[in-house]
């Protein structure tokens, strides 16, 4: 960084040989945040983590990032207040950034309805991955969980669907039932197993709008379709769980992994002779990754539970739009 | 660009030899533009024009942009006016990111409160101008008039106090009210007289939120004063006719050139043997420039009208929190 926030530019020197990426993604209350159940440090965390999710896919090694905040308008007696959730929004980001040892080189405060915090994060990265390359035969690998984040949201908001699955997620104390909260308002994005992955993979995707939407944005750009075998899912027991007590209720059986969004989990397509590769790469970020289906000639998605054939849900995934 | 939208990220190349400027930024409705006096097609346009004068007071030559586009939420037989809308955001932008030859390289599209438009650009450049970098002795020279663009939203909304300042503002159909309310509406960046000063300067801003405030942040970041002969500054005829009105009011008689904003002139500050070389470069770019006044060492600012000292005006700029 040659010049990084107090200007309205930031100056930045990126190395010789690397190719810069560049994301942007924006988080606002009442949509992707909701401040009367998420700390503001929380919320400034998912800002950013959601644009590193976005670099991790591409492969990406994130370097800097700027941020445009929007304040809600409100008398002069409570700008205290206001400085204290900024602040509060700024310690969550800070935290994470130093983490991932990114630096913050711009940014911009507007006042506006509410709150909101849009990000553009830039990295670097050799051989950038996009959700175009994926041909037929291609295996399909996640790496990460899928469901926590979804049922994360629904243990926050007391749905009664989720409270009847069983005697743990009634209890929001249990590590279970934390980790789940945990994966809906601090998401980690799986940076290290993006780096470890782009030498493999032939095209990737982050699992930010639910799996089998993401799925779809990758097979789509690719110009293919797809099998899925849910069964070979990373879910969490309590994950299980829970989409056993939906689909009691008439649900989709994987109604949370595969349609519940925010997991920040990782999607690659790796032809069948790097499969091995790719697989021992990620193994040695320490996230949990698997092949789970396969890219086939043709469109559209099947899925599987092992043997059996599933119907698709009805809802295929997160669409901001779609209220 | 490798790969630009369609993706979660960008994928760019930057050239060898050169820096890399990014800047943020982000437009609210009700709080920069207003869809009700202004059309979409101006929104877009000022929300790109706003970033790329950022740029362009970095020396910076404008590249690529994200745009991150916030919708307000509404029932889904109002989507064809928000698909419109946003098509009219989009086209005015476009408009003038082909005039500049900058690409659109990724964004994201959000439900939200309201309209809100963020861009980030991305630029090169190979000596970067900052705030910092002024020294007393410097002359401080502006590119661009100032003040139209307070007198077009005063224009805008009928206000009385402009509306008094002679017959030629009263009508909106007359070239020099059409010209102030064009200053206001689809601002021009500079990019040109940027790029033309970045080897004579040694410290540069735009005029967004005022000049007394712009050259305020300047000042600070260099750690020095200065004095400006208000004079000097280059102001449409009917700008001068309705500060002269203003000032009859009671208001300060440079109310709209000092402190009115949203002008996206540029600040300069040059050592003195750079003077006639940078004034020589501007002009070839065809924007008007003159000196107005000098650095000095100590803080503050200080106001003259030719000889006589002159105050400083209550309201220093513009303050998007200051409501």
């Amino acid at each position: 960084v040659v010049a990084g926030p107090g200007d309205d530019c930031a100056v930045l020197q990126p190395r010789k040989g690397t190719r810069l990426v560049a994301t942007t993604d924006a988080l606002v209350e009442g949509v992707h945040f909701d401040l009367s159940v998420s700390r503001a440090e929380d919320a400034g965390h998912k800002a950013l983590a959601a644009n590193l999710s976005d670099l991790a896919a591409a492969g990406a090694r994130p370097r800097w990032f700027l941020c445009a905040l929007g304040v809600p308008r409100v008398p002069r007696s409570l700008w205290p207040v206001l400085l204290g959730t900024a602040r509060a929004l700024g310690s969550g980001m800070a935290r994470l950034a130093r983490a991932q040892r990114i630096a913050l080189v711009g940014g911009n405060v507007t006042s506006a309805s509410g709150w909101s915090i849009t990000i553009t994060a830039l990295g670097e990265a050799r051989t950038p991955l996009s959700r175009r390359g994926a041909k037929p035969g291609d295996v399909l690998v996640l790496a990460g969980a899928v469901g926590s984040a979804a049922l994360g949201l629904r243990l926050l908001r007391g749905d009664p669907a989720v409270r009847d699955a069983g005697g743990e997620a009634e209890n929001l104390a249990t590590g279970a039932a934390r980790a789940a909260i945990g994966a809906q308002l601090r998401p980690r994005p799986l940076v290290a197993a993006g780096l470890a992955a782009a030498p493999f993979a032939a095209a990737a995707i982050d699992v930010s709008d639910g799996l089998l939407k993401d799925l779809s944005h990758l097979l789509r750009a690719s110009r293919c379709g797809a099998e899925v075998d849910c069964a070979r899912l990373l879910r969490s027991p309590l994950v299980r769980k829970a989409e056993a007590a939906l689909a009691r209720a008439g649900k989709h059986r994987y109604a949370l992994s595969l349609a519940g969004g925010e997991d920040y989990a990782l999607l690659f397509a790796v032809g069948e002779a790097r499969l091995r590769g790719l697989l021992a790469a990620l193994r040695k970020t320490g996230v949990a990754a698997r092949a789970i289906g396969r890219c086939l000639a043709g469109r559209g998605v099947t899925l599987r539970d092992g043997k059996h054939e599933l119907p698709l849900p009805e809802r295929t995934g997160w669409d901001h739009l779609d209220l």
